[in-house]
């Protein structure tokens, strides 16, 4: 490389009234402030959502790439359909087949990651002002992508099997009332991200009740549906209301996020508005990626490289799930995920976990505060805890470091009295702390 | 496979009344229409703008990713930075080298493909009810965009030397005198899309003074800059001004689409906000994707491919040149491009090219009609043709058929007297033929 140049500009934005309106909600996640810092070695990063991949065969995957460029490569460097490869979205069907869901090819968008199907949906369906109704907490990434489009979120209340259906209910008539326009409700219903719950088949036949009943269109994100640690997948919601459940599904877990090849399963009409989303965005998804992930599929036992990676999570959750118990003071809660990557805790009373970060990346651990999960300001003695990418280890050792931050903030705590919590606004919901365990 | 489920809904859309509003600007453009049609093998598409990738390496590219899956698979495929992986964005700091730019990697953003530029940067900047000032004619592709976030576009004239200065002026005064906020002036300086002209070096300085002395942010987007077919690339705008300049590439015609890798390189604020919107549009774009890229790059003569590239469309061109002097009849105009891969060709007086379609595809040769690439109704008379794609055989095979029909269309206009052309509206410019030859 030759030298750099100086950069070219000043420090002062000469662009700041010339922005959308929609820029000013466009802010760094605290997720993202997090990344410079729990990078770095020493830390014990229990905050990223990285999947492990180095259990990949990396032989297969290469040589399902050069095959690919060797006989298929004029076609797979070229443009390609804004809805994505034919083949690889039957493959996707089949895929989906494993949550019980009878689908057409036709019906499937590819997306580059579920992310971009999020932002297409939301781009369909969302004026400024428009409500989104979210799990409280829900996922960072998603609410990101509802502020950009200047969409409110309503948060409704979680407990142990997952979203509560008298809360989404309320959550809907309190809406309504208002005079707002719902336009869906966004749900995990596998593994929730951040907080780790499922939600329970009987509670997933009285949601698509009330979304039907109600005209609130459903958005499934299932990124981790195939990561159980202990038995067959749930059945998706999608199977049981093709009509009103939009399905999204991404391969970056169960295979590789560097592909960035996700999907939408959609009602027709909406699939037909999702392609044409998909054009303007970027012409269409990227051709190389879509068959490397094809090829993957056809040449490898994927299923069984899966379980192979359930087999892994599983034993990273046990060391999370143990280590806390044996080392985390008395006070603080937690839940027990049976799949996906994130562990929801909750600190003793009087603990803030925002503040508590700097002293906690001090310490070499580092989490994301429950506030950045929540698009209201709750979420204060929450954290999310990820155990997919460390290893069993370094799990226990971040926990343990994890641990000893909390005791000193206790310690703190007795000698000078309690630090005040974010007060936060009433959404429906009455738990600032948002104790999922 | 298994057997495929029929599909699920009916035709009957029950979401229409849910949509966005900027949902009802999203249609089908006419390129898409065509895309059916044009690409049965018996038609000589000169609709499409698919480069010819044949010339490629495999082998060498084979190789490349061989190499990158085995030695550097767990990154590659792996989430990466919202921005971009930083190697290749200092190596595309060295392809902007070649157009006269200094730019620093920290200020390139990498999008999948430029289009997603495109749509990052509208969406960063335009309310709805905003405008965009673009070429007449100009890509169909940006077109969707800006309709697509309901920012309105005012079209400036252009002739044989690119964008005439004294109607953007003219547009810019109209604008301002109305009260309506101008966000950005979207410009394709080399080998145009859909025009095929370039703007002289000279109007590219006052150009520049215009919009900086005026406060529009220039969008300079340039995916064929380096396709010249006779003289070394034009200094960018981007070289000149640093600061109002955000400047889009792109290695889809360079390289391969298939990857989805563009890039904008934009002054520091804005570019922060970009890797905001691209966080939320995709998390990343495809990690894989980049570090192919790269790698191409790295191991293989990319200049030298260029100029392979450059010969065999100048062989196109001069086919199509050729072809047209020969056979089409008295009252046609075209351009001669000097690079890139379109004509612009305007039709006698009185023939339509967009109701004239439906015949060319019946004699087996496809066009887009210029309407296409106007927000307004304008260029009726025109129609784009791409010699990228189709061989020098083709190509003259196209353009016979091409010019027996609009040969049949005389002869009609003979018999039964002139059809009437689409009236357009008023957009500053004169002239709804767009003879740009």
């Amino acid at each position: 490389m030759e030298s750099t140049p100086a950069r070219t500009s000043t420090r002062l934005d000469s662009f700041v009234d010339r922005y959308a309106a929609r820029t000013s909600g466009m802010t760094a996640s605290e997720i993202r402030a997090l990344f410079a810092v729990a990078s770095r070695p020493e830390v014990v990063s229990l905050a990223g959502g990285m999947p492990n991949i180095s259990g990949l065969p990396l032989d297969v995957v290469g040589d399902a790439i050069g095959n690919l460029v060797a006989e298929h490569g004029a076609v797979a460097m070229q443009y390609g359909s804004g809805q994505g490869v034919p083949f690889l979205r039957e493959q996707i069907t089949d895929v989906m087949r494993l949550e019980g869901i009878e689908a057409h090819p036709d019906d499937v968008v590819v997306t580059v990651g579920s992310q971009q199907a999020v932002d297409l949906v939301t781009r369909i369906f969302c004026d400024p002002g428009d409500v989104v109704i979210c799990e409280a907490p829900s996922y960072v990434g998603a609410l990101g992508v509802f502020r950009a489009y200047q969409a409110d979120v309503v948060h409704a209340e979680m407990d142990a099997q997952g979203l509560v259906p008298e809360a989404l209910e309320q959550a809907i008539a309190s809406c309504k009332r208002a005079g707002r326009k719902i336009k869906f409700l966004y749900t995990i219903p596998n593994f929730h991200n951040p907080a780790g719950v499922t939600l329970s088949a009987e509670r997933r036949t009285r949601i698509i009740e009330i979304c039907r009943r109600e005209g609130v269109l459903v958005l499934e994100d299932n990124p981790y549906g195939l990561l159980g640690f202990d038995e067959a997948p749930m059945r998706a919601m999608r199977a049981d209301d093709p009509d009103n459940v939009i399905y999204l599904g991404s391969f970056s877990k169960t295979f590789a996020p560097g592909f960035r090849v996700g999907w939408a399963l959609c009602p027709p009409p909406v699939r037909e508005k999702m392609v044409l989303a998909q054009e303007s965005a970027t012409l269409c998804p990227p051709q190389f990626s879509q068959m490397a992930v094809s090829a993957y599929l056809s040449n490898h036992d994927w299923q069984g490289q899966i379980k192979q990676f359930r087999e892994m999570y599983r034993e990273r959750r046990d060391a999370m799930i143990s280590s806390l118990a044996d080392l985390m003071p008395a006070g603080t809660h937690w839940n027990v995920p049976d799949g996906g990557f994130y562990v929801w805790l909750t600190l003793p009373d009087g603990v803030d976990a925002k503040a508590m970060l700097p002293r906690a990346v001090t310490a070499r651990v580092a989490y994301v505060p429950g506030t950045a999960f929540f698009a209201d300001g709750f979420g204060s003695r929450s954290m999310r805890l990820s155990f997919c990418y460390p290893t069993p280890e370094r799990i226990r050792e971040g926990v343990r470091r994890l641990a000893g931050v909390v005791e000193a903030e206790l310690e703190l705590r007795t000698m000078f009295g309690a630090t005040i919590s974010a007060p936060g606004l009433s959404t429906g919901y009455d738990n600032p702390s948002v104790d999922l365990s």
